[in-house]
């Protein structure tokens, strides 16, 4: 089961690295290359960041949203991306934020957990219910795939929904329960469910009454580095519980923009992420 | 504004046609057609059905689960198909329901409202609050294009969160007052904002009261037909406001199967088409 593997693969470290790729991030000696289509530069910095970063990190997290802005050349990106990483045997989370119900969401199933843009995790948006969920289920049961749901996000405007205090205690709250509920209902391997949940860093205290509510559910947690949070808001989670892998995109993949032209670009982001790795090791 | 043009269509015919194509659906004789790839099969279907049924219609809403379900074959069809049907002055709805922030919903108005999959209108989901929203503006200012906010969904799950209560009311409300407070930021043209919301069929009392909420707000409506709603739920509110578009997929464009084989399936999907605006034209 994929939540199981990175669960155990977060002990040795719980970085997310996240291709969330803009041609703007490109490197320089890629995107001077006249030879190369964009979709190949895109694809050849992912490879170059894969092959220097796989020891370094627990999963990848591709952000879809960057590849559907470029149109079909993106998304042959995308899908050269994901079977790259995962032959190598790596974990990739797609971050599609999928959001459907009934034989629809069995649609976003079978695109992403099967085919060109196989997967082994991805991300969903539970504002539908249930439904949007246990369409999902062959797939975990089945191949061992997991999902990640939304739950309490960390951007400003999450207060506007998920904050609302309802008959049950805040909203996100009543999500929680829920997403561990559904996680429950499948087989587990070690401690987590085959379910887990994308909590942001912007609460700590938040984050503890959460984990409180869900003992089997892994974290993906966004907002480390280009989004604001740091090590020391994990570590009172972590020295807990390592129930979390942390997400940084921007702040790792940009890394050798300023600092190093040439065929370097890949160290530089390497040594970043070892980096991230380390600061938030020395944490827990 | 694409939202205005919408409603105008939408007092000649309500008939929202959804192109939620599975490889099942297909005629025999695109079936059967062995010079034809299953990505030419699905856009000759689509084409055919578009030719058909453009005068009897306001919009098509194109599910793009089903696409992406077939990888970046199934894309290269969705893109055809919203091309094709876009080039000829229909009004395309992508049934997309993304939702993320900031510049990564940047990036999906890019991929969805230009390039290879330009629509009109698309589909949204406002879980993480106004972040999830204002991304999308320039596009509606500067290029007319228009939203649909996932608001009271028909799935028998959205009683999960949508319905709520919380200190604000059921949380369906809090969402269709949020909605339809960002729509009003943006010019109007005619009596709605550019911002619409999608509310399910099957709970007619919380569709009045959602509708008192939001007097600016147009609606796209899915549950006709195959969903199990029928005209005579639409009556009551269409009498008082013509402030919505209808949709049905599978009731339409399966309407061939097991009547009629050869090249007619067009025409007996087109005869349905016909039969269910007139029938919901009937009632007001």
């Amino acid at each position: 089961m994929k939540m199981h593997e990175l669960a155990k693969r977060s002990e040795q470290s719980p970085v997310c690295l996240g291709l969330d790729v803009r041609e703007a991030y490109l490197p320089e000696i890629l995107k001077n290359d006249t030879g190369l289509s964009r979709e190949e530069k895109i694809f050849q910095f992912n490879k170059e960041i894969i092959l220097h970063t796989e020891e370094a990190v627990a999963c990848y997290k591709v952000q879809i949203a960057c590849y559907e802005a470029l149109g079909l050349e993106g998304l042959r990106a995308y899908a050269k991306t994901l079977q790259f990483a995962r032959e190598r045997g790596n974990i990739v989370i797609a971050d599609v934020k999928r959001g459907d119900i009934a034989s629809t969401a069995g649609m976003y199933a079978q695109g992403h957990f099967s085919g060109d843009f196989e997967s082994d995790i991805m991300t969903v948006n539970a504002y539908m219910g249930e439904d949007a969920i246990t369409p999902y289920f062959p797939y975990m049961e089945e191949k061992g795939k997991g999902l990640f749901a939304l739950l309490r996000t960390s951007n400003p405007s999450a207060v506007d929904f998920q904050e609302l205090q309802t008959d049950k205690g805040a909203l996100y709250l009543e999500v929680a329960r829920k997403i561990e509920e559904w996680g429950s209902r499948l087989p587990r391997e070690g401690q987590f469910n085959a379910i887990g949940a994308v909590v942001g860093l912007t609460a700590p205290e938040a984050f503890e009454e959460i984990q409180a509510a869900m003992p089997h559910t892994f974290f993906l947690v966004p907002g480390y580095g280009a989004q604001g949070g740091t090590g020391k808001d994990l570590a009172r989670v972590l020295k807990k519980s390592r129930c979390m892998v942390v997400n940084s995109s921007r702040g790792l993949i940009t890394a050798h923009q300023g600092v190093e032209e040439g065929a370097e670009f890949a160290k530089v982001i390497q040594a970043k992420t070892e980096a991230m790795r380390e600061e938030i090791l020395q944490w827990v």
